[in-house]
């Protein structure tokens, strides 16, 4: 007596939604014996209805406006088309009020209205999952949700964003400075024309936003992570790190220190032989520490339409099976408003590097700064001499807070001699 | 309407079940809104009732025989005593038939009965699950279970064992040889009296034997496991590895070929770059290479008291909510039964070390041996010079398969001045 089938109504058929047809295609039989049912792709919609895209649909409903999949006979909505607002949106919230399951990968939308959703989901008794959203191949919020269940977490950090990643290693690996890095990631097609949520941090904020929430039972807030991207690294940064004894990496890091969380994107150094040092190319890589758990690491592909398409699979199987989990893993009214730690008031050593016209002087005015707000100098570097011209001068701090030697950097932008504003990174786990 | 308590029946109270003690007393809040209900340990038994542990026990019944767990009034049994054999195997047996749910950590239990017990446990409409069994804090059961679940797995590797990954980790870092190494990790309770299980390969073959099921949906089968421990391997072998670029891990490989499967537990030299090079110390790590997924990789302590509560805990609020999965994914009449890949058919690159006295004529014979096998030279090295004594020769090279090498190795064995049987290693991912 064969079950039901667990049907699919999938939006969007790009990279991700072409990834989930051909999983069901190739791998199908083994995918209903872990769901216990065949699953089954019963209604489509995207853009273009014409186009050859090498998989067979003809079984499929074909809906031209996506939010109808909403009221389509399906048990379950695949949400890949992305984009913060609607269609996704509304197609989301309609979806889960016709009492239908929701799969999503995409994380803006969850980063921003996540916390309703979640609601939205459990008052209609079905389930809201995306672990596709959050570091494509790496079942990460599985692993928060339901393999560290007991733990107190402690802190999850990681290397979220594959483009800035893979941006950093190659131009470690190449001695290039930022822009053309970027560019040839461009042309390659491995970075977008418009890089900004890569290069920013916003697309790595948004993880982090899921990410905090589910290790922490805590309402997601996007607008509490702060947020510095990669614009401002040069060649030379890289090259100095590297001479420390550090790499530079894209973090996210959500921590809890004395019941408060801060979150943070930013890069950030970390020792050479730290976990997440050797994470390179476009790899993603997420560290969370319990304490039962000690500590875990996972590494896998963050995007890409293989990865992706695992990541939706599991979570299919999941609702197939009708095991699907509170979205951020304790039903939505436990979870509590978080008590947040003011980001000034992380501490850290810094690393602190000056573009500074290399005259008399400069090293003293820069030094008197740093004593004047209670930072001490770990180690500094000023490579080559060139009377009158730029050199780079670059300072490794003690322990300090981000407040203290924010207020510095911000003094020191008023040296004359000093030709840009710093270039200012927290040196992770030191 | 608070829900029913899901009742635990613990058998054992050494490391791990004080630490699955400790965890619900410690975060037993957060447990029950992750399971959706109270989990409460209601019995115990363990050797030595009047020991005080530190915890508080008064209110668990005490059970003077493990196996009358099994008729307790509880909803899950825990077994963390360990031993291949009984009690652990008729209480595990005996709860299963009683229709109650199992979590245990004990590998070489279900190594060699998990697909009987797997069996029972779906005719009985109950789960065993055995999260903690396999690489303690890293989720890779519920990862290859659920997370990885649309994939068709190509081969699933990893340090399995942290006991001789510790070993050698130290035995490069200080340069010591096998002996020396264990004996200070036994001194200093990182190594057990009898290592036998560790060093040998053993414990890395029980969780590579469920590992290979969970992967590739066949009946676990022990003794296809082809095992080869540590205790051959020199501080020579170490340093050389290193200057040629690699490092010396046991490695438990299960791997999909041509349909075929084949499972080995042996020292591999890997390239210093790998992803699983970089774990030293008695951390374990999982590499998981799926059609889809591409490659996923987790690390985490594989053992210890926090690390393994945290996996059974895990379990427990899985089963609590009700979320019980086959053993290996799949119900258990849909396993099959292996085709298996000769181990000697194998290939790969070999690293090859003999102790040879140093005589005129030594090199030659060896290398017409290796070309009588059509076996091709990738290097020759040979360090100092000491006419008639023992030095070291060791020989890296080409691609070649497990039986000719070994064939080859055997006929070396013959020469007179091969003064002991050659240390042979396979070279990983070459």
């Amino acid at each position: 007596m064969a079950k039901e089938p667990y049907k699919i109504g999938l939006a969007g058929l790009g990279t991700v939604g072409l990834g989930v047809v051909r999983m069901l295609e190739a791998n199908g039989a083994t995918i209903a014996q872990r769901a216990g049912r065949p699953v089954e792709i019963k209604a489509v919609s995207a853009r273009n209805r014409s186009k050859d895209r090498g998989v067979d649909l003809s079984g499929c409903d074909w809906v031209d406006d996506p939010k109808d999949l909403a009221i389509a006979d399906v048990d379950c909505v695949v949400e890949v088309m992305g984009g913060e607002g609607d269609p996704a949106l509304s197609l989301t919230h309609n979806a889960l009020k016709q009492k239908k399951d929701v799969v999503t990968a995409n994380k803006a939308l969850l980063a921003h209205y996540g916390f309703d959703l979640a609601v939205l989901a459990e008052n209609n008794g079905v389930s809201l999952a995306y672990e596709a959203a959050i570091a494509g191949g790496i079942p990460i919020v599985k692993s928060l949700r339901e393999g560290f269940a007991g733990n107190l977490i402690d802190s999850v950090e990681g290397i979220l964003n594959g483009t800035s990643n893979f941006i950093l290693s190659e131009m470690r690996a190449r001695g290039e400075g930022f822009k053309s890095v970027l560019k040839d990631a461009q042309d390659k097609g491995y970075a977008e024309a418009d890089p900004t949520y890569d290069v920013d941090g916003v697309d790595a904020a948004h993880k982090l936003t899921l990410l905090s929430a589910l290790a922490f039972g805590i309402k997601p807030d996007f607008e509490r992570v702060r947020i510095k991207g990669i614009r401002a690294i040069t060649s030379f940064d890289i090259a100095f790190a590297t001479e420390l004894g550090f790499r530079i990496k894209l973090l996210g890091v959500a921590r809890r220190k004395n019941g408060k969380i801060i979150q943070v994107v930013e890069p950030c150094l970390i020792g050479k032989d730290d976990s997440l040092a050797h994470i390179d190319g476009a790899l993603n890589a997420v560290l969370v520490k319990g304490d039962f758990l000690e500590e875990s690491m996972s590494v896998g592909w963050g995007a890409g339409q293989g990865p992706t398409a695992s990541s939706i699979i599991s979570d299919i199987v999941d609702l197939a099976r009708g095991e699907g989990r509170p979205m951020f893993g304790i039903p939505a009214v436990m979870l509590t408003e978080a008590e947040w730690l003011p980001p000034g008031d992380l501490t850290g050593q810094f690393y602190l590097r000056l573009n500074v016209l290399d005259q008399p002087g400069v090293v003293a005015e820069v030094s008197s700064i740093l004593r004047d707000h209670d930072i001490s100098i770990e180690a500094f570097i000023q490579r080559g001499r060139d009377p009158g011209q730029p050199v780079p001068l670059v300072i490794t701090t003690h322990e300090a807070s981000q407040k203290q030697i924010a207020k510095a950097c911000d003094l020191m932008t008023n040296i004359p001699a000093v030709i840009e504003p710093p270039c200012l990174m927290r040196i992770e786990g030191a």
